[in-house]
């Protein structure tokens, strides 16, 4: 799939078929992931794989819809590593990152006929011990992905007009 | 370009020639960016388009070598619209969206044979005062663009094993 059709097609999806995501498909979409930027090439992201009879357990750390995705990736940052070096914008950039490397996986994901969604409301604590994430992996957001159950249409966008300024005018475009 | 050539192909771009970016790549780096997914739909996002004489202002408020791009954008989030939703949860938010939203720029400039960087260190103050930035839009990046000077080597990085844990074992893959 062409880039601009992917960036275009993707869609936030919430409601998956019974297909599994094949091994090959999984890797690619974790590769592709990896292949983001990241604030001095630390990739200080960590990916879990939730998938199978352990999607049960996402139960109560977050919607219920999230656990019937074929797989769950809960995309963490590696906190200890990019605080020692960054201090107080540690934060910023290790929520940048992993939202960088996200989007490649959405991206990714489209072009394989898949949908995800990045999930933001869920329950820290719970997570971590529903799923043995150790304290130095921060959670940052739930990522469902499987095949769509339906073509979802486009969310409505603003204008770019709204959300863009030129400076000094647009004399340059 | 197809997707998985883009994501592969994308370098983090420091250095370019002197050729303009056209009215028309960046419409279509910006129409990427908006269509990035954000918090419920909120698309908190605001870019400041910086070219030709405005570029210099950029000196100061970054690394110099950043007002020697053909444009730059600057980041932002509008962060009295979602702080009013999301309250403290809103901070990270922002910096995610904004995020999904530049990855998805880098790779349209990547099949528009262009590159960008995304700039975490610059002077937040600075570069409000010189492009008359309001206060409730926050400066999160700066992504300079522009076409290549030379070809990039990829960068190094952490093979999967190291940035993948599988809950429950491998069993479903």
């Amino acid at each position: 799939m062409e880039i601009r059709e992917a960036i275009a097609e993707r869609r936030s999806t919430r409601a998956f078929t019974e297909r599994e995501v094949t091994r090959e498909e999984l890797y690619e979409i974790l590769r592709a992931g990896i292949m983001a930027p990241s604030a001095c090439n630390m990739q200080s992201w960590h990916f879990y794989v939730v998938a199978g009879e352990e999607r049960g357990k996402l139960r109560g750390v977050c919607a219920d819809w999230v656990a019937e995705a074929p797989l769950t990736i809960i995309v963490c940052t590696d906190r200890s590593a990019i605080e020692a070096r960054f201090g107080e914008r540690a934060k910023k950039f290790a929520v940048q990152d992993t939202a960088l490397a996200m989007e490649n996986m959405l991206l990714a994901a489209t072009g394989l006929g898949l949908g995800g969604c990045v999930i933001g409301a869920y329950d820290q604590d719970a997570c971590a011990v529903s799923f043995g994430i150790p304290e130095h992996h921060h959670v940052v957001a739930l990522l469902p992905i499987g095949e769509p159950r339906e073509k979802i249409p486009p969310r409505e966008r603003k204008p770019l007009e709204d959300v863009v300024t030129f400076v000094g005018g647009q004399k340059n475009f």
